[in-house]
Order: C-alpha cells, then structure tokens, then sequence
C-alpha cells in the first residue's frame, strides 16, 4: 500500500498533465484559426483595396488564348481577329498573336557574348597601350576584334531577317494575347469556354507584361498536358530521391554507426569538442547545403510545365518546395530516413499517429538545431547576401564597368518554404518540445527585422500580383495543424488516455472544416475579381481622358523582348572608333 | 525425374494460362475505354445538337441567385432590381423572388384532403341513393358534407389571405429568380463572383420551371452549407450501418450457421430443394427486398441537400445509391460482411489487392445468382410495374374516378445505380468467372428492350437535362476498371506472377489518365455551354418575330406552385347542386 500509493499518485498527476497538453492543443488550435481567418481577411480586403486604388493596367484588360486550332488556309492571327470580331464585336479591341522566337533568343545571346568578348578585348588593348607594348600584340588582337565584328554585325543582320514580319510570319504559335476594351469584358472572356471545343481557344487572364515567361509558350492542349504529367512525376521523383544524402547525414548524427563504419576516428571522435560539432551542427549543416539546390531545381522544372508567368512559376514552386521540405526534411528526419520505411509508414494508414508520436519527440533536439544552423544563419546571411557578394566579388574582374546592374527580387520559392517549415515545427514542437519556442521565436523577430529591410532597401518587385500566394500560406498552416492534431492522438493514445484521444478526433475534422469555409468565403477572391469591382472599375475610367492613351499603348504592351530591336553593332563601332584615330 | 515432368509441365502451362489473363486484363481495359470515348463523344455531340435545335426555353435566359443581402430599408425585391439594372443594364429583363410557402402548402394539402373526403362522401350517398335507403344516413352524411365544405372554403380564404400581394412580402426568400434578354447574358452572369463578397449573391444556371423543387429552398450560405454537412454525415453512416442485414443475409447462405442458431430446423434443412432454395435464392430476395427502400430514402435525404431542381436531387442520390451498392452489396459481400473486417480492410491500403483476389473469386457464384434474382426480376417487374399495380389495385376502390391521372417518370436513382452495378460485376468477373457473363448478357438484352419500351410508352419524362447524367455512367464504369486492376493485380500476386504482376501496374495510372483526358475534353461540354454556341443560338432568335411573345412569358415562367390559383370550393359547389336539386 504505501508502495503503490505514491505511484498511483504520481500516475494521477502524469494524466492531469496529460490534460493540460490536451488543453493546449484545443486552445493553440482556435488561437491559430482565429489568426489565420483575420489575417485572411485582412489581406483580401489589401487586395480589394489594391485593385480599386490601382491605375488601369494593360493585363487587366487582356486574356490569353492558347490552343487556338490552325488551319491551313488563314493564318493563325487571322483566325484569332474573325473568332474575336464574330463573338465580342462591341469589346474587342486588338490582339498580339505570339511568335516562336527561340532561334532569335539563341542569336541574342550569341551576339551578346561576343559584345562582352570584344569590350574585354578592348579593355585589354586599352591597358596595353597604358604600359606602351603597342606593336608587340597589338595586331593580334585588332585583329581578334575585327574577326568578332565581322561575326557580331553577321548575326546582327540574321536577327534583323527573322525579325522581319515575312519571317516571323511562318513561326506563328498557337496562342495569342487578346485585348479588350474594358475589364469586365476581359473577365468574362476568361470564364467562359469559348469554343464549342473545351480543348481549344482556351482562355485565361494575361499576367502582367513584365511578368510573362517567354521562352517556354508551349501551345497545343495535348503538349502543355503531358508536359506537365511528366513535370510532375520528375519532382516527385526527386523528392523521393533525394532522401539518399539525408540518409548519409542520420548516419553522420549516430556516433556509433560513425565509429563502426570509419575505426580510425575513434581516437577524434573521443575529443568532446569534435563529437559535439559532429553530433550537433554538422549533419544539419550538410542537410542546408544540399537543400539550398532544391528551389532552383524545383523552379526549373516548374518551369517546363507551361505556366505563362514567372509569378505561376514561382508559385508552383514554392508549393512543390514546401512538399519536398515536409517530406525530406520533417518526415525523413523523424522516420530516420531510409525511402522504405517511410514508404511502409505512408501506406499503413492506421499506424500513422502512433508512429508519428513515438518518431517525432525522439528528434526535438535535432530540429532545435535545425533552427539554429538553418534558421538563424539563413536570415543572417540573407542581411549580407552572403552568396550574391562572393559571386560579385569573383565576377567583377572580368566584367566590364558598362554592365548593367539588375536589382533582384526576392525568388518567393526560396524562402516562403523556409520560414513556413519553421512555422510547421513551431506548431509540432509546441506541446512536445516547448524549448524550441523561444529559439523560433528569436527567428521569427530576426526574419521580420531583415526581410522588412531587405523588401524596403534591397529587393525590387519582379512583378506584382496583388497578394496572391496567401492561400499557400495558410493552407500549410493548416497542414501544420493536422499534423500535429495526428501526433496528439498519437501521443494520448500511446499513454493509455483513450478518452483525450477520442476527443481528440474532432479537433482534424473541425480544423478542416474552418478550411473549407475559408476557402469559400476567401479564396474566390485571390482568383478572380467579382462583376461588381470590376464594373465599378471600369465606369471609373469611362471619363478618364487617358483612356485614349492608355488603349495605344495597352496594344503594344506585350512583347517579346526577343523581337526588340538591339544595339550591339553602334556600340562595338564606338569601340572600334578610339583604336581607329 | 518421370514424376516431376509433368508437374512442371503443368505448372508452365499454369502460367501460360495466367499470362491469357493477364492480355485479357489488358485487352478488355482498352475496349471499354475506346468505347467509353466514342460514347462520351457521342452523347456530347448529341447533347449539342439538342441545344442547337431546342426553340427558346426560359432556363436558358435565367439565372438563380441566392443568398441574397438583407437589409432592413430594402426589400429583397428592390435590392435584386438595383443590382442588376447597376451591373447589367443592357442585358436585364426581369426577376421573381421566391416566397416561403410552407405554410400555404400545407393549408393546400389540407385542403386537398378535405376535398378527397367530401368527394367520397358524396360518392357514398349516391351509392346509398341508388340502394334506396334514402332517409337512414342522409342528413348525417349531408351534415358532415356541409361541414366539410364550411371548413374547405375557410382554409380557402386563408390561402388566399396568405398568398395576396402583401402578405406575401413579409415572406420573402433570400433568393430570386433573374431574367436576361439572351442567352449569354445569363451564362456570363452565372460563371462570374457577383458580389466582392463569394458569399453573397452566389449565382448558378436556373432549372426547367418544371423541374424546380419548390419545397426546400435553403437561402443563406451557411445554412446551406451546414445541411449539405449534415446530409452527407447522414447519408455516410446510412450505408455504413446498412450493413446489420447484410450480415443476417450472409448468415443464412451458410447451412451450417443457420443449423448452429436454429436446432429444429435440422430436419427441414436436409430437404434438398429447401436448402437450394436457402442457399441460393432466399438471400439475395431478403437484400433485394431491402435494398429497395435505399433509392428513396437516398432520395429524400438529398432532397434536404439545398438542391434547387429534381434532376440534381436524383442526380445526387444516384451518386450516393451507386457507393452504397458497391460498399454494401459488392465489398460486403465480398468481405462476408463484418462492419469491422471492411473497415480494416480499407484502411490496410497495401493489402487491398491481395484481400480482394482472395475473396471475389470466392464469391463468384453468389453473385451469378444475384444476376437472375436481382437483376431478371427487376427487369422483368419492371415491364409489368407491379409495385405501382399492386398499389393502385389496393387504392382504386378508395379513389374517385375523377383523380387525375399522373404519368409517371422514371426515377433515374432507382434503376440507373442497378444497371451500372451489373456493368461493375461484369468487368469485374470477366476474367475471374467467364460464366457471369451469359447471365449479364441476357440481363443486358432484356433491360435493353424492356426500358425501351418503358420509356417510349409508359414513361413520360419530368425534366429534361440534355444528357447532363452521362458522366456519372462513365465514371462508374471507369471506377469498375481500377478495381478490376487491383483484382487482377492481387491475383497475379498471389500466384506468385511476379512480372505479370508488375505489368499490371501501369494499367490503372493509364487509366486514370485516360479518365483525366475526358474530363478535360468533354466534361466541360456537360457542365455549360460555350460562348460560340450561346452566341450563335442568340442570334438566331434576333430576328425572330416570336420572341417578344417568349419574353411575356419568360417573365411568368417561374411560379411556385403553391401561389397559383385554386378550385376546390366551386368543384365543391358542383357537388352539392345534384344534393339540392
């Protein structure tokens, strides 16, 4: 009795603290719904509110059409004009069908880099005839300049032919920008299939001129399909596949294993300081070097699946990122690692909270680092750019003082996923590890100081499409919370409280539900806008004398910067001019 | 040596057998798929030209708005009238706003009941005249006819009371039906978010006036939303717990089970023909019998769904009686019944396909009998409509001969669920039990003539959807073809034919993506119409001289039944004056 009366005790206070859990997770739960449905609105209303505020933008009043079905006997710009004219004779205004343009892209940069080879020669000649060898080279390389002049004002002039109308008239692609007189009768124009045929003339809003992705204009509905099955099962792929050095960096977090697989460590590996770097900071450190080669990867690959804009592009990554992340990163490390038996836990449904409640307290310590080695000095180097600096660094000698600089914009596929997987193990960690709290919460003050700098000193917008990637946002923190909802049942079952993880259950299904409402009361409006802004927008403008202006130029908007016109020959022949005096 | 010869020679040709299998899996996909295309382009062509041909119907030129914002100095009424004389000036005609009537019907069905009592009465008296006990009852009857007919012509006045102008304007709907002069204006009004807000004046394509369901006309979002919830909880433990039957059903095709429970039936059971009778046939009557309550239970229950139209109730409840007829009938029977053992058979994901080889094959002659019980009977009562027989050979002595006679309609969610299950057994027990097959066929072949007959001369159709319930046959069957691939797949595993196994794999991702295709080519076509075809359909009219008429009637087309005038009392009036002469 006086054995068992203590541990029955103890047993009693075990459970009640249990409940507090129980009770964190409920009160953590409507707290984040609660923040999630205002801040939703907010930004919905800040979108809202953007596009009334907003002077009439040329993508506004313009759709795309792809898949426009060709035949033999008009061109396709013809056909576009009569199927415009026949069924929008009041709005329609003009159109811009889109050329194939790779052959020219593939000379643009030729002729580019031969304009950067002859401006270093000159560069280098200029610094000879400083040090006074003028003979000894000096007819070498005049003549080298002379040879790429030759070459540059050649391609120059095969540019210029397939530039000209005649030319490009054969390489018409199947889709075209169309133009409409008001907003309204652009949106609608998108809504509605247009041909009796849903898999041709379909129809979709222009993204803004300078955010549009040139180079890949696939066209045919069957081409852009398959493309895209066939993007989607490469990232797949790699997601599954890149679990390989994941697994090689677990090896490297076990000592032993280490100890066994190299013997000759054994006399480092018992130095404290090295095993403490090895255990603590250099598996993750391995993970966040191979990891940062996955946004650029996923971007590319988005990039052949047909999206039109570089705002889609960088979306879809961004989605695909944060999928590869929670799978890698999350699940890898708490199922350490090996393909199979993550495989073995995804298809064994039942088991997965219990799993997940055994894996996931067993490795608090490991993503407490994660925040540290990852987190902390990803914001920091992102304060110092740290990689864009070397690589200006390195490349500035051999690039010439007239090179354009660019202002970068902020590639959201990078860092979104990033500071969302942190908001993932905040919610996870929550009531297992509460230690990583204020170790996020030193991130999260960081990331808010240094990006606000970066965004207002550093970055240019690349485009602007009116805060259209919340949905990610919230839809991951939902994800968060249903899987930290699966390990709370997990974790109440494994302790034996059954009716906290029965009641448990409701919580999934009641987040999910507040999803789905959001998603019909919020997200129609991060798709398209309503009749009723549009309309008011519109009559806005009927009096704007501007509008006459705006009209020409909305005509001319879109263009590929492959047809430009462009200036290498003037600017080599300034160059030649000084050696020729 | 001589022993193990032809084992081996058997077991090869064993596999030979296995691979013809194996070609016939893949063979058979192909076939329903290329017929799967030509039919859905079929129907979707069909569909079009019923369009191109039809002369104006007012569904065409209306829209249905709901949720609608309340506000206290407006009327419903007046607020529909300035949304859309501000939004669509040019393109409105006209709106109706829908009323609560629930209380006018069921004073109405009060007063049809009163009526019906009134008529029999003076049926009775004639009857009692001709038998010449004039005096006896006369005055007693005569008082209660006079009773009668006071409160009929009471609950008359209330109607009218109910359905005049004004109070009629306290019972105003959130919902309204909104007129537009073409075609595409109403389509254009239907695709697009009217309001900034997605909740508020949620438009959808209106029904045929005739195919309106009036009772249930849930207004506000969440309401409706909320029921919908519900309605799908409701209909989802339906078919789960519709499985305590079943159970009893499977326990009497086993003998020995049945001999266990019920000791004094020993004697009985070794009758052969009664345990034919037993074995074969009396289970499958006992789940016939009570799967027959499933349609219209499925049916009320969606009902309460928010539907606007019967074809989408029926639509709906088709849905919800095929998923109940393969989780009840096929996996149920299947997995011989336990609510349990279904449950962990789903949520065992891998195991699946090898369950699945181990139970259907062993279940095959149950359902051949299921064929000629379920499906001959069906087919063949259908032709004499015995149900409906019996029911009126009961009611007529009841009913007076002025009644009026409804044609009936068939009720798509009772016969088109059976049919489609047939097509389910079919594909799924074509290469497991080749004897199905002749069964199926002759099935085939008397549904085929019998419904033809049917819907030429019996049936007469209650609303007309143009083809809208095609895809739901398509899916089904393409969901018949994965689970015939997992079938094949678990048996080709069981049977250690690893490669033909592996093989087997790619079938349903072909499949899938067959299925994906036409949900991109024709579902859209089932869904609404394109610009072109609206367009061109609307010009027509343009100069047709009958549509300022169309227009007066387009107006009145939307009237609840409930608020049309009615004609009891003088029906009444009639029966009274042979009484008083």
């Amino acid at each position: 009795m006086l054995l068992t009366s203590p541990t029955t005790h103890w047993m009693c206070s075990q459970y009640q603290m249990l409940w507090v859990h129980f009770f964190a997770v409920y009160i953590l739960t409507g707290f984040i719904c609660l923040l999630l449905h205002h801040e939703y609105k907010y930004i919905a209303l800040k979108r809202l509110s953007y596009f009334y505020s907003s002077d009439p933008r040329p993508h506004q009043f313009t759709i795309l059409v792809r898949s426009i079905p060709s035949s033999s006997s008009y061109s396709i710009s013809d056909s576009v004009e009569s199927f415009f004219r026949e069924f929008y004779p009041s709005t329609y205004v003009s159109h811009v069908v889109i050329r194939r343009t790779n052959k020219i892209r593939s000379l643009l940069i030729k002729a580019k880099n031969l304009y950067k080879k002859i401006t270093q020669l000159r560069k280098h000649n200029r610094q000879k005839n400083k040090q006074g060898d003028y003979f000894r080279l000096f007819g070498q390389d005049d003549g080298l300049i002379d040879q790429y002049g030759k070459k540059l004002s050649e391609i120059e002039q095969n540019v210029r032919l397939h530039q000209s109308e005649n030319s490009l008239a054969t390489e018409e692609a199947r889709a075209a920008f169309v133009f409409f007189k008001s907003r309204y009768a652009a949106a609608t124009a998108f809504h509605m299939q247009q041909s009796v045929n849903p898999t041709q003339w379909i129809a979709e809003p222009a993204p803004e001129p300078r955010d549009v992705y040139w180079p890949f204009f696939s066209e045919s509905f069957m081409r852009r399909w398959i493309s895209k099955l066939v993007v989607l099962v490469a990232t797949t792929l790699f997601t599954l596949l890149f679990l390989i050095p994941v697994v090689i960096v677990q090896g490297l977090t076990n000592l032993k294993q280490l100890e066994v697989l190299f013997p000759f460590l054994t006399s480092i590996l018992t130095i404290k300081f090295v095993t403490q770097i090895i255990t603590g900071y250099l598996p993750s450190l391995i993970l966040q070097l191979s990891l940062k080669a996955v946004p650029p990867i996923m971007g590319f690959l988005t990039s052949m699946q047909g999206y039109i804009s570089h705002s889609d592009i960088e979306s879809s990554a961004c989605n695909k990122v944060i999928w590869f992340t929670v799978w890698n990163v999350f699940l890898a490390t708490v199922f350490s690692g090996s393909f199979i038996s993550l495989l073995s836990v995804i298809l064994d449904p039942k088991h997965i909270p219990e799993r997940l409640a055994v894996a996931v307290p067993a490795q608090a310590s490991f993503f407490i680092t994660y925040v540290v080695t990852s987190g902390w000095t990803s914001v920091t180097s992102e304060l110092f750019r740290i990689i864009p600096l070397l690589g200006s660094l390195i490349t500035r000698p051999f690039s010439s003082p007239d090179d354009e600089f660019e202002v970068p914009s902020l590639p959201f596929h990078r860092d979104v996923p990033r500071v969302l997987f942190f908001g993932l193990l905040g919610i996870t960690y929550f009531f297992l590890a509460p230690l990583i709290l204020p170790f996020l919460l030193a991130y999260l003050c960081l990331a808010y100081i240094i990006y606000r700098n970066q965004f207002i000193n550093v970055y240019a917008p690349k485009y602007e499409t009116g805060g259209k990637l919340w949905p990610t946002v919230h839809n991951t923190m939902i994800f968060s919370l249903i899987l930290m909802h699966m390990i709370a049942l997990g974790i109440f079952a494994l302790k034996k409280l059954s009716p906290a993880s029965s009641w448990m259950l409701p919580l999934p299904v009641l987040t999910l539900l507040f999803n789905e409402y959001c998603r019909k009361r919020f997200l129609p409006i991060f798709i398209a806008y309503s009749t009723e802004s549009l309309i008011k927008k519109d009559r806005e403008d009927q009096n704007d004398p501007r509008m006459a202006e705006f009209y020409k130029k909305l005509v001319i908007a879109y263009k590929d910067p492959a047809l430009l016109p462009f200036q290498y020959t003037s600017n080599t022949d300034d160059l030649f001019d000084p050696l020729l005096s």
